[in-house]
């Protein structure tokens, strides 16, 4: 879209909301006539929040979560488990494992996978940091909460070589069929890994570990 | 989503951004930690533009089209034909009408359309300032171009009683095939209005009116 702004203001708005991700210019415009609609207060306390985010905060100097300490109320909890850490490509995966209610270990945020394609190797990443924490002793297991795509695979496999050798378990989330899909829509990699990894039905009714 | 979030400065940004239109907390959530991976300056620019955007923008008092000062270009351009008033519903549609580059005269900018449902009745809009603007003389043309919608048609039909009577030339946008649309998608009510309001081949080398 081409368009003729009759407000530079306008035009920056549009502009820099149209840099996040998955929103184009015309999406990015439609924000920015949305924001005009409503009275200032609404816009100085999006505009502001973003600002107070970016600066104020802080990451764990443990696991590399967010954090509003520099140790972030997990790592610092006296209920968690510390020997259990769980290795995840980012801050949102965190979220999804808290709002499980299941885990009770601790967490080893990476930030990203490994990705030649996007230029992110193992330096870019948490790794050396995670290997130290294992060297360091007091770690039983590490499990690796990577996406079963290509680079998560490829991440694990990594940590795996890594960790190789250091007295630690190194366990993987479990593949296999989706709580609520059909076996019907579930592809025969995952349904020949649900069958060999098969468990005992009465761990269904097991809430916690 | 519930999600326990690590830190009260990204809930609050992931609450603004989701307040927007078409951006639910999960999106909001995926556009906040973009933002902590950017360094500050990215989250400044965007949060300063949208504040400034918000306290700087002015309307055109003739138009209501948003303006750099008190009277914006377009009504300002001694190259437009300030005889011909375009009504559109909000300043997006302004932009769509200066980007086909086949139009002359001026617009006026309604802020919104008719609609009960949304609670938005006629003394909401800017059709008094319209009233005025042709009873004050010089204006041979509305041109009314809001959307073939339920809502657009009952905003229409309110404008062109009210000015009735008065020394004005009130037309609509003509309804009729889209270009690039199959005759086999469009519907018969379409169909039938291309049909009657059929124009003549040769004006359609005509670029400007």
């Amino acid at each position: 879209m081409n368009t003729e702004f009759s407000s530079p203001l306008l035009e920056a708005a549009v502009t820099e909301l149209s840099r996040l991700p998955g929103i184009g210019r015309k999406t990015a415009l439609r924000l920015a006539l949305h924001l005009l609609r409503q009275d200032t207060a609404a816009a100085d306390a999006l505009g502001n929040s973003i600002i107070n985010m970016r600066h104020g905060i802080r990451y764990c100097s443990v696991c590399h979560n967010i954090s509003p300490s520099e140790v972030c109320p997990i790592c610092a909890s006296e209920g968690r488990d510390r020997r259990t850490v769980c290795v995840v490509e980012n801050v949102r995966d965190v979220m999804l494992f808290e709002n499980t209610g299941m885990y009770r270990g601790v967490y080893h945020v990476l930030g990203g996978v490994i990705s030649p394609m996007d230029g992110i190797g193992p330096d870019e990443l948490e790794i050396e940091s995670l290997a130290r924490r294992v060297r360091e002793g007091g770690v039983d297991e590490v499990i690796l909460a990577l996406g079963a795509t290509m680079e998560g695979e490829t991440t694990n496999f990594y940590i795996y070589r890594r960790l190789e050798g250091l007295p630690v378990r190194v366990t993987q989330l479990a593949r296999g069929v989706a709580v609520g899909n059909d076996i019907e829509y579930t592809d025969e990699i995952t349904l020949g890994r649900s069958l060999r990894d098969r468990t005992l039905f009465s761990d269904t009714f097991t809430q916690e570990f």
